[in-house]
């Protein structure tokens, strides 16, 4: 059978170079680049200028620390019972990253990717990247960014058509609807717009872990939680 | 029964306050840290310095793409089955970064923050950050980061240690042991090393499923090897 | 804040008790039931007669073990990294039975529940369960499936109805439309049908991490496929 | 270079013919292997015998369902946010079946595989399998597992040595200890000990995320720690 070759075209390397994107690792990227460049640099290609380098960290640092989120209890938890395979743990808080939570920047930068048609995307039955439960009438992330987007000459028609949404549905912009407009202006790929929360909640991940194998709650958590649940059930 | 607190100082928020490790996020963390010096703020709850800066991120960028690892396959074979999920074909990468790979920094810093006395150090049966089946006989990333190191004033008694280490036993000093060792000049707990390396490696592999999605190699290596797998066994 | 109250009726315990589904696990449960009763107390909370055991046990049994699948190859390459944490790899190894491989079993199971008219379920665009690569035009499992259906008294509308689905479709029935079918037939919930996917899985998983334990294959593939990868970047 | 052969004995199929483990799936396994004699069909290459059977299909349900356990309690934390993709979900459960909990299995398998000299034995340091916080004196599920493998003839050298040494101890001789020496008995490699406890965990997973779709508390869990977490932070 014909086989179909197989390519990547992210690295290389030999006895004494290592070359990643086109650029010299040790030459071009280690002391150059910061980690939130570096990762404009993988789902880009290219690497930001100072503006775009600006925004993107500043995308990806809202997402690192939401305190104890079902993400980060999930990896407590793991670590509970497999402290010798932390990133097992920060696997497993990853995990829930999907529709519910941070799913939703993706889900706002492919609409927009299809259309900046304010009135046409008013016709979807729901709109990502609307409502909070705490955060309102103003998400104040959303506000420093599209501050910082201003600044950096990027506020533009996606943004534009996200806050003109939000009025017309008298819902707050949350920080991921602000987040997933702002990857479209940077040009990025929607399908890697869930990543920026993924790579950011594996930083603030690790966070937690550490906090957890100093400052434990996971092993209370559960004990609580077991008692309760089960204690409906246990003879009198 | 008596309960013990529940506790984490990691983040709070009310209706118009976000505020991380101490900082107010919107005001003091977005647009002025780079996604580098917020895991250096979340592992130590500290604003990195300058120094301090340039030298983290150089050693996180270090370890975001090694071209089609092991981890990065079992990101995309995952990706394969369950495109609607990156975070879990990220998770399933992270799985992998155990004692073999990336884990070996941890290692390191665990080692070193016990004790810097060579002698003693060489008394050990096996001692991780040396070797590289490739790069020999310097690993271009340590030589890279010790002269950050330098730069920046953080070559210090563990980058020497190594050193000397690597030399007693005529083996070079990979970049997982000068990460070790740079991390203990930085002062960070040996139980959050091997999370640098977990969440440089999420970045990197965001970079492999934008790929994988666009120039897809997953379905090849799945029919190659299966095929081979199992020819042996199937009737002529 | 008033509180919900939280609660499972799964299991309990006391000191010399304990209970699961409201059947004492040593008295009534280990010893009198096989691994496959057990997950159906589990999705149903009742002991399966005879012929569901029979039934159930099949369903589950067909999909333990399918070769070096994705999911199997993604386990093994994770095995590679952290040999440690095997259960870490078996996790990496079902975060792919998604949308694309296992999950039809769920969409079968939710489709048919919702209804078996044929001449609706014909509207669908896409109808899952239908088609294989390989084996066509009968899937040998399937077939095996229905008879012992019709055996164990289960083959009914569910069954008939995705047989003049595929027959109208000029497609094989594969074996994940038949299991969602007889899983609608032994009355379970849709929403845990493509859970009996994942928990054979994950047998056929710890056999696939075994067997590479002792005749690994994921370090080979590694080398292959990253050589080739990355072979048209490398400088001649 | 010269490459190494890929080769898996686990499974191949043509058009017609499915066969796993040298057995004919549609016609040796489906209707006739329940879900543990598959899982002792993978582990060992042989079917089991009806004692063999028997006892394995025991030790596998023993480790199902253990109630609101940490593994539990992060698969439906991961649930909550990926409804999606339950498969991660039970991924993220497994990610802790580590040193502390289900991991001991292994390791009361892998000393008892060494040796099983008692005296030799009590010189380890800790001693796995022993102890338990709420079954004691007795653990329900031990005594039940060593009467099964009184009546299956498989009550032998690694059982009576577990036994021995609990009673040097003074502690309990707990469900993994039992497993683990009853692994023994049954001749698996120890390699593949703690992937009964993945295997049948995974089983259990199911059940808990069936009930979280119908029952949740995980927001619940959620919100109540989250709020008592950070509320030392809060200004008043």
């Amino acid at each position: 059978m014909a086989r179909k070759p197989i390519r990547s075209d992210l690295a290389w390397s030999t006895v004494d170079r290592i070359v990643v994107r086109g650029k010299d690792l040790p030459g071009e990227i280690i002391g150059h680049l910061n980690l939130g460049d570096m990762a404009f640099l993988e789902l880009t290609g290219k690497v930001p200028n100072e503006k775009e380098s600006k925004l993107f960290n500043a995308m990806a640092v809202t997402l690192v620390e939401h305190g104890v989120t079902p993400s980060a209890l999930a990896a407590r938890l793991t670590f509970l019972g497999a402290p010798e395979a932390m990133q097992a743990a920060v696997a497993a808080g990853l995990c829930g990253l999907g529709s519910v939570f941070v799913g939703s920047t993706e889900g706002v930068a492919k609409m927009l990717s299809e259309t900046t048609d304010v009135a046409k995307l008013l016709e979807n039955k729901r709109i990502p990247g609307l409502g909070h439960p705490l955060h309102k009438p103003v998400d104040p992330r959303t506000r420093r960014l599209f501050e910082l987007a201003r600044e950096t000459g990027h506020y533009g028609k996606y943004c534009k058509a996200m806050e003109e949404i939000a009025k017309a549905k008298n819902l707050v912009l949350n920080a991921t609807g602000a987040i997933g407009a702002l990857a479209c202006e940077l040009g990025l790929d929607w399908r890697a717009v869930r990543g920026i929360g993924v790579m950011a909640r594996a930083v603030g991940l690790v966070g937690h872990l550490l906090e957890e194998s100093r400052q434990p709650i996971a092993e209370e958590v559960w004990h609580r939680i077991e008692d309760e649940a089960s204690s409906h059930l246990k003879p009198k």
